[in-house]
């Protein structure tokens, strides 16, 4: 009895458990179960120091098939030693036979504090009485907040000339911008059929374009997991533009809920999309789009709305990317700032209107290439520094 | 007539110029000026967007020989376009005409605003007309001050077999930490005979053990310099062990201008210092070093004595540096919080008074070879926040 629009085949469930501090007083457990084998394919952590969800997720990864996935929010089960593997381990195991699935079917994430031991008994104990229904999806993306202030979940419809199928992505939190609590966490569910490699891919295309784009402070989270899941239901097996209207999709949903979870990083008051374009390489387009992000100097521009906009070039500068003044433009919505290398009498007062808007332009055009890339990051408040700072004081 | 323990041959004078709005109510220009020709040395920022006292400079010091530094601040002279380096000529070009000398002979740095033109016909009227005498010092440190709070300068005497050499250091601000403000500026003058290759290597060698291990932001500026300039007037041609304790020295006085820029870093509470041992390379334990002292959940932890050190080895693990958990062990002053892998129960306020110092020790194994680095960072707080959001509004 799925809602309209609602991905075909799929239930989901959850469960509070007291993950954090053994009080069950908020949903902390989710569990999304697939009626049949769904093709696979996942985006992990780049951070050496990488989470045991993580590790044993990418192992059951191997093989494209999953039947569900178990999260838990309250604690990350990361640097926990030898036994967060074990622990991780038997969360699988625990949604397997709620479910009636070989454990290796199953993926795990974890959200949370970092080097604490994982209450794995209590998770345990409520996975295996969760209830699965179809359209649980908001209570889904409530679960699997830690300081989200917001749930993020996206539906979407993808009518192709074979049919129609549906999409489903929730969401939470962005990079380690939470105070003990690390972690994106992203999964999207469809009901197309669509083989591993090809899942793999649009995946992978789909994450450096969208989640891998966003940035609140420049900190990788030790469990960041992006996973796609198909299984199929919908009888729905897109090809050739239908295969690439799919993608599209795909990238669609993933773009945003990576501004969701942009928009609701800690202490944020704006966002702003950095757009570089004229850059000599496509890696070189990125490099300069996100150093720009995460500089701590742009993001307190941006706050106050200080029209400083020199600290944009200078973070270009520094990124790595291949940057020669004298061919580089900077534009601040609709005021050009610099231009091939020559600063232009500046209008403070138009780059403070822009810069107060809520979401705030940047284009920097590096004047060397062809290639482009998008970013997007937010501003840094003091609010920001004061709930990173105040967390367990 | 030098005091007690000024470097010998050496003169220096300030200027108000009015750089910054036309009206002269502070010192904003200072010359100093060795009586014969020193050898130099010099280290720059790595930002491709170079500032344009920088590139001249550069250029100046190919010949290795100097006999004096022409500094303004209240503008960076920094994406001014092509008329930039042109005004940086013209103030090397007019304290020439003050000492006397070639202008190839003069090294150029400014420190201020980025992207406004440099009002150079103001500053070269200062330099004409700026008084030099010897053991003015604190003057000159106070002339480049831009938000800085206290002025940065010390002596020492360096006693060798041969005779006693003296070296005096001033310094500025640190990288891109103020508003509109660029720059870390720092100028070391030794009386000292020593040859221009031995200058350069041993400048190198200690820029990167010192400025270049320390942050405030992580954003590099525009305009960093380092100058090291040697004129002989000691008489001392230190060689064998005395070369090396003078290498020795310079690196004390370069650490301890380093610190004093970092602790008067703005908005910050304290300061803290990561030592990276065990590392696979040098350039692994600087790397991982670095990477936590920029990391603002790291920051913003120390700021509120939050004991979270989970966010100390996930920095380790992101900063591109060799990181195998599993050997890792992480100490915060004498409280051992992970060992080999395992987290050890966690004594929070055991760690929470470590934080609560003045200045933090942080120690980190990376337990895969031998190699190890330090670095100086600083705590990030509202006011950080504040002072960089409303510079202009």
């Amino acid at each position: 009895m799925a809602m309209t629009g609602d991905v075909l085949g799929f239930t989901a469930g959850t469960a509070a458990a007291g993950v954090k501090d053994g009080k069950p007083t908020r949903t902390d457990v989710a569990l999304i179960a697939s009626d049949r084998t769904c093709t696979a394919a996942g985006v992990f952590t780049t951070n050496q120091v990488i989470a045991a969800p993580c590790v044993v997720t990418r192992r059951h990864l191997e093989q494209g098939r999953l039947r569900a996935i178990v999260v838990n929010s309250g604690n990350a089960n990361a640097c926990t030693g030898e036994q967060g593997e074990r622990h991780a381990v038997m969360m699988a195991r625990a949604a397997a036979q709620r479910i009636g699935c070989d454990p290796y079917e199953v993926a795990v994430a974890s959200t949370g504090v970092i080097g604490v031991p994982l209450p794995v008994e209590r998770i345990m104990k409520a996975v295996k009485g969760i209830g699965l229904r179809p359209g649980e999806w908001g209570d889904v993306a409530k679960a699997i907040m830690t300081t989200d202030t917001k749930p993020k979940s996206i539906g979407v419809d993808v009518p192709l000339s074979s049919g129609t199928v549906h999409l489903r992505g929730v969401a939470k939190g962005a990079g380690m911008i939470h105070p003990n609590m690390a972690t994106m966490l992203a999964f999207v569910m469809t009901d197309a059929d669509v083989d591993v490699e090809a899942l793999q891919r649009f995946t992978r295309h789909a994450a450096g374009r969208t989640f891998n784009a966003i940035s609140v402070d420049g900190d990788t989270s030790t469990n960041d997991t992006l996973l796609v899941i198909a299984n199929g239901a919908s009888g729905v097996k897109p090809r050739g533009d239908d295969l690439a209207q799919f993608a599209n999709a795909l990238e669609g949903v993933c773009e945003t809920l990576a501004k969701e979870i942009v928009a609701d990083g800690e202490g944020v008051t704006k966002v702003f999309e950095v757009i570089v374009r004229g850059a000599a390489s496509a890696e070189d387009a990125r490099r300069a789009a996100r150093t720009i992000t995460t500089s701590n100097l742009v993001k307190t521009a941006i706050h106050g709305s200080d029209p400083n906009w020199g600290r944009i070039l200078a973070a270009a500068g520094r990124s790595g990317a291949k940057v020669d003044q004298s061919c580089a433009s900077v534009r601040i919505g609709e005021v050009v700032v610099f231009a091939s290398g020559t600063p232009l009498p500046l209008d403070r007062d138009a780059v403070r209107r822009v810069f107060d808007r809520a979401e705030v332009p940047i284009e920097v055009d590096l004047g060397l290439g062809t290639d482009a890339a998008r970013a997007w990051g937010t501003d840094l408040s003091a609010e920001y520094v004061r709930i990173n700072a105040e967390y367990t004081t």
